[in-house]
C-alpha cells in the first residue's frame, strides 16, 4: 500500500425530498448564486421550480445560465465566468449530471482567476482557489458531485480537445455539498442510465487495475461496488422507478469516484484517456465510449498482470477459476463484461457507433499518456483502437 | 435504504514517516498545544520526541498531559479541561488509541464549556463546540480518529459509568487530522493487537446487523472490510512487522467507524452497550469484551433476522449456504466467529476472564438500550449474559 492522504469533504444529503434543502445549503455560504443547468429535462420534470423554490424560501437571490451540453465546452465556461464575475456570485450550484457540474467547476475556478480558464488544462496552472460550488445531482455517473475533477472540451482549434481542467489532488473545486434523490433518477432514458452504469464501472476499474502490491482493503471495496452496480443496473433498467436499485447506483456513483477506492494505489486510468480522444471527436457518449474502449483494453494490456484480471473475472463476474489457465479466466472475464455491456444496452465496438478507423494515429498521439498496468505508447493505443474495430 | 447526510471531514494522512508532519499539521490551527498520551509506551519506541521535535520545528508550544488508561476517565478529562482553559490551547493532540482520542474529545468539549463535561453523557446536553482535535495513532482499534464518538468512564458513584460524552450526528468532536502510520504499530503486543482487531470488526458487525432493507452497496462494502481485517488480522499476529498487513488493519480501523459503512442504514449496537457495562464494572479490554458479548449476543437474537445472519455466515466466514436451513447455516457462522476470536487469542466466555455471574440483572438494568435486530429487554440481556457464560 502506497502513502495516502485522504481528505474528502463534500456533504452529501442523500434521499428522498432531499432537493428541497438545497435552499438552506446554499445560504450557509452566499446570498446570490449562479444556477447552472443543461437542457429542459430539469425544467420538463419539475425539479428546477423546486430548486427556485426553495432558493427563494432560503432568500437567496438567482443569476441562472442554462445550456451546458453533454462533453461540456469550454465556450460555455467562460460566459459562465464572465456572468460570474459581472454578478458577483457566491457560489456556482450545479444541477444535472456531470457535464453541468464539471462545467460549474471550470466556472468557480474561472470566476477567481483574471486570465482564461483553459490556461488549468492539463496541469498547466493549478488553480488555487474557487468559489465553492454546490450540486443537485439528477445523472449518477461522472461521480463529479464528490470528485475533485472536471473535464472540459475546448473548440477553439481544428481538432477538438478534452482536457481536465482541474487536476488531482486539488480540493479547491470539491464540491462543498452535493445533493442525491435517487427519485430524480426514475426519468433517465435507458441509455442514459445505462451509459452511468458504464461510467462508474469504469470509475472503479480505473482504480482496481494497478500495479500497487498490498492493498486488499481497497480491492474488496472495488469489487463490492462493481458487483453491486452491475446487479442493480440490470434492476434499474428493467424498472426504472425501483427506489432501491436507483439509490444504490446513486451512492456508488458518488464513492466509485471521491478516491476512496483509490486511497493507497495508483490508478491506471488509460481506458479514460483514450475514451477521451473518441468522444472528443465524435462526441459520443462518455460511458458508451468506455463500453467500446475498456474490453479492447483489457485485451491488450491483461498480459502484463494476469493474476490481477484473473481476480476481477473471478471476484467480481464470478468466473470459475481455471488454475491451470489464468489466462482462459482472464479471457472469459474480458467476454463477460462484453456480455453485461450489451446487456444493458451499450455498444463494445466501434462500428457498432459509426466510428471510422481512418484517425486512430491521430488520436493516438493526442492521448495523454498515464497507465499503472502499463504505460501505453502510440503504437499500442493503435492496437487498442484495432481491437475495437 | 434510508435517507442519510454524509459529512466526513477528518483529513487523513496514511503512511510511513507520517507522524513527521504532526506539527504542520497542528500549525494550520493554533501555536499552543495540549498534547494527550497514555503511559510509556509512546516514550520507549521514540514517538514522543518525534512529535516533540515535529511541533518544536513548526513553532508550536506544548503543554502535555499524560496518564490516560484504557476506558477512560472522567477525572483525568476533568485535569485536561482545567489545564486547556488555563493555558489557552488552540488544539488537542492525542498521541495513542482510542483511550487517549476519546479522552481528548472529551477535553476539547470541555475546554470550551462552563459547566462539567459529565453534563453531555448521554445526550443530556448536545455540546454545540469544541476546540479542534488531532490524533497521532498508535492503536487502531476503536475508530475514533475519524468518529464523532467519545466514551468516558466516571468513577464518582458506587458503580463505574461507562458511556458516550459526544453523541451521533455531532460533528463538533470529529478530529480534524489524524495521522496513520502502521509502523507505529508494530511493537503492539499480540493482545493488544487482538483487541483491535475484535473493535474493528465490531464496529463493522454493529452496522451490518440491521433490520433495514435494501442496503446492497454498504452490506457489500461491510463484508469487504470484515474479511480484510479478518484475513490479516492473522497475519499481523503471525509477522508482527508486515508492514502490508498492519496497513490494512490500520485503514479498516479508521473506515469501520466513520460511519461510511452505516449510510442509509440503522445499526445495531446493542452488543457494544452490553459490553460497555462489563468493562465498565470489570475494567477487561473492550476488544475482548467485545469477542465474549457479541457471539452471545447472536445466538440470542439470530432467530429475528435469519437471512441477515445466513449472509454474514456465507458472505464472510465463507460457509456454505444450507438452503434447506439457514438456521443451520447460521449456527455454523456463529461458530467460525468464535474460532476466530480464539484464532487471535482472546476470550469467548465470562468464565476465562474470571467474571462471575452475580450482576448480571444489575448491569443489564444499567445499559442503554438500542437495538435494530430487537430491541432488548433487561430479561434478554439477562439471557445473553447467560449465553456467555
Amino acid at each position: 500500500m502506497e502513502n495516502f492522504v485522504y481528505d474528502r469533504s463534500t456533504k452529501v444529503i442523500f434521499g428522498k425530498d432531499t432537493e428541497l434543502e438545497v435552499g438552506k445549503e446554499v445560504k450557509r455560504f452566499t446570498d446570490k448564486v449562479l444556477l447552472h443547468y443543461g437542457g429542459g429535462s430539469i425544467k420538463k420534470f419539475g425539479l428546477y421550480d423546486k430548486v427556485l423554490k426553495s432558493l427563494e424560501d432560503a432568500g437567496v437571490e438567482v443569476v441562472e445560465l442554462g445550456g451546458v451540453v453533454p462533453n461540456p465546452k469550454l465556450d460555455l465556461a467562460r460566459k459562465g465566468i464572465e456572468l460570474a464575475k459581472k454578478e458577483n456570485v457566491g457560489l456556482v450550484l450545479a444541477v444535472g449530471g456531470g457535464s453541468a457540474i464539471d462545467s460549474a467547476k471550470s466556472i468557480a475556478v474561472g470566476a477567481l482567476y483574471d486570465g482564461d480558464v483553459w490556461d488549468f488544462a492539463d496541469n498547466k496552472l493549478v488553480p488555487q482557489k474557487a468559489l465553492p460550488v454546490g450540486v443537485v445531482l439528477t445523472i449518477p455517473a461522472a461521480g463529479s458531485e464528490t470528485s475533485q475533477y472536471a473535464v472540459l472540451t475546448n473548440e477553439d482549434g481544428p481538432y477538438p480537445l478534452k482536457r481536465d481542467v482541474v487536476v488531482d489532488n486539488n480540493q479547491v473545486i470539491r464540491p462543498e455539498f452535493a445533493i442525491l434523490n435517487p427519485e430524480l433518477t426514475f426519468t433517465l432514458p435507458p441509455f442514459q442510465t445505462a451509459c452511468g452504469i458504464s461510467d462508474i464501472l469504469a470509475h472503479v476499474m480505473e482504480r482496481y487495475f494497478t500495479s500497487v502490491k498490498n492493498v486488499e482493503l481497497t480491492d474488496r471495496l472495488c469489487e463490492a461496488t462493481m458487483k453491486t452496480v452491475m446487479h442493480n443496473g440490470l434492476i434499474a433498467l428493467d424498472k426504472p422507478e425501483d427506489y432501491a436499485a436507483r439509490a444504490e447506483i446513486m451512492w456508488a456513483g458518488s464513492l466509485a469516484h471521491n478516491d476512496l477506492m483509490g486511497t493507497g494505489r495508483a490508478g491506471d486510468f488509460m481506458s479514460h484517456m483514450i475514451e477521451h480522444e473518441l468522444s472528443a471527436i465524435y462526441d459520443i457518449a462518455h460511458g458508451a465510449g468506455l463500453s467500446i474502449v475498456f474490453p479492447a483494453w483489457m485485451k491488450f494490456v491483461y498480459k502484463y498482470n494476469v493474476e490481477r484480471f484473473a481476480q476481477f473475472a473471478t471476484r467480481v463476474l464470478n468466473v470459475d477459476t481455471n488454475f491451470e489457465s489464468l489466462e482462459q479466466t482472464v479471457l472469459e472475464g474480458i467476454a463477460k463484461m462484453e456480455s453485461f455491456y450489451k446487456a444493458i444496452g451499450l455498444p463494445v465496438r466501434l462500428s457498432e457507433v459509426d466510428i471510422p478507423d481512418d484517425r486512430f494515429e491521430d488520436m493516438a498521439k493526442k492521448t495523454v499518456k498515464l497507465g499503472s498496468i502499463k504505460k501505453l505508447t502510440d503504437q499500442d493505443i493503435v492496437e487498442i483502437y484495432k481491437l475495437a474495430k
